[in-house]
């Protein structure tokens, strides 16, 4: 099977399993679910399930073992950007080409349905234990997840402290490195957590993961500078450039692309212990790399 | 010991296990922290953690076991109070008779405050997982709390959703089930559930905190009518009526103190089973009838 093929069947099995926890009830509060559910199912590349996928069928097929951990993850990620695009946040209006959730449904309801996506992550997760075969990963994972949440909410703070600010090298990586790259690397660990992975295969899982984070938000620097704006759905940019540190001011725009070049051979290195288990993996090292959107 | 040097007790109790849980580092996040703990430590009744203690003090005497549930439990209220308290929401000034986090910390960093300290009660509820005796147990009392939290925001959403509109009594107690009852039912059952109650037990807990939870909401609307502001540190009469429908609004003040009485001493009645051991919730429900802020 291509790449392309597996990445699409990856998609294909989230999306699935997140339309099903997704269902709208005729309850008093309907209109909130439906918030919830337009911006969980508005799409976007599902990288951060696909890790946890592709990490767990390094060790073991039985893929059920993830579904509570995918669809919290999707939850977490799109509360995460849903109070990110809120007007006294990031005040964004686009998100995967289509209105963001306080556009279509107003500021307090999308403050709300963000609140209640991350809380339901964690309704499945304490639902999820009633099904899964050992107790014990599952409960690390859990940890896993609730720590890399905390990360990242810190790190989207950092960010808007740093907003209209020349900041430090050091501080522009501890940024990425919690806001996005927390739950990227504890994706990767929990795939391998759950399909029972000793403690040097999973440290194998979070090295290669910290190099895809810090190159996902490296591409998508680059991208805000040089992007097509029709395929990104993101404005590119000056105004960008004027509001806030990006690894291309930092670095200059051919410096980042050799870091990330740097980057992403790095992760596939480290991942190749693997050898042709982790085709998929080294295949989505390079997409990372290489996407325009 | 008197009712209220028991309610000291168990206060200071769970101020001192807050305060552990809010030591604020110097990280790059340090603001966002502080922004937690200010709200966290800033006051309250804390009725909802002294209703897990409360609970579980009729079964046992090992209160260790409930401690990442009473920290859980005042962090998931106080992110919902930060949260309510927002300008897109209800647009509050003083909380607790000092200003609300929105007025210290700014709207964005409120926001997030809110946003981590909910994600934080399950951090410390996963790391919680290490110290418990009995697993299954801890796991029932965590799906308890992550379905009642859902319930509270959906009742949040309600109740924006009922401003300046007459709305039915049914909706009105759905509204009020959810908003402020379902966290206090959560409560009383958790602390049943850690403790070892058997499912009988369990559901008198869930009864009598049911009478609780609503009692709580009828005072709160009285007091909002007819209470000393300078005491309950809340605006009170007109403002309020014009806004939206309460229990007064919808029954009359005499009716509605009739109507407390009345299920105040359906919670007595309910919890009179438990004879001594209960004499402390017996005192608690006469406690929220009698309160004055």
């Amino acid at each position: 099977m291509s790449f392309k093929e597996q990445l699409n069947n990856y998609q294909k099995y989230v999306n699935e399993n997140l339309e099903k926890f997704s269902a709208v009830e005729d309850v008093p509060e309907k209109r909130l679910d439906e918030a919830c559910k337009y911006s969980l199912l508005a799409g976007g590349k599902r990288i951060r399930p696909i890790l946890i996928l592709s990490s767990f069928k390094l060790f073991s097929d039985e893929f059920e073992e993830c579904i509570p951990f995918i669809i919290a993850m999707e939850m977490i990620h799109n509360f995460s950007l849903i109070h990110d695009d809120l007007p006294a946040i990031d005040n964004d209006d686009f998100r995967h080409s289509i209105p963001t959730n306080h556009k279509v449904f107003g500021e307090s309801t999308a403050i709300l349905a963000g609140d209640k996506l991350l809380n339901s992550a964690y309704v499945v997760l304490s639902k999820g234990t009633k099904n899964t075969k050992d107790i014990k990963r599952y409960i690390r994972a859990f940890e896993e997840l609730t720590t890399a949440t905390n990360k990242m909410i810190s790190g989207e703070f950092v960010d808007i402290e740093c907003e209209n600010k020349i900041i430090e090298n050091s501080l522009l990586e501890y940024m990425h490195k919690n806001k996005t790259g927390a739950l990227i690397i504890a994706s990767a660990k929990i795939g391998a957590i759950l399909a029972g992975a000793d403690e040097s295969q999973i440290e194998i899982l979070s090295q290669f993961a910290q190099r895809i984070g810090l190159a996902f938000q490296i591409k998508d620097d680059i991208l805000s500078e040089i992007g097509d704006e029709k395929i990104t759905g993101k404005p590119v940019g000056n105004d960008n450039e004027l509001k806030k540190s990006t690894f291309v001011t930092m670095y200059g725009l051919q410096e980042a692309k050799n870091k990330l070049d740097d980057i992403i051979s790095e992760a596939i290195d480290i991942i190749n212990i693997y050898d042709k288990k982790a085709e998929f993996l080294k295949d989505l090292a390079l997409y990372i790399k290489d996407r325009n959107s």
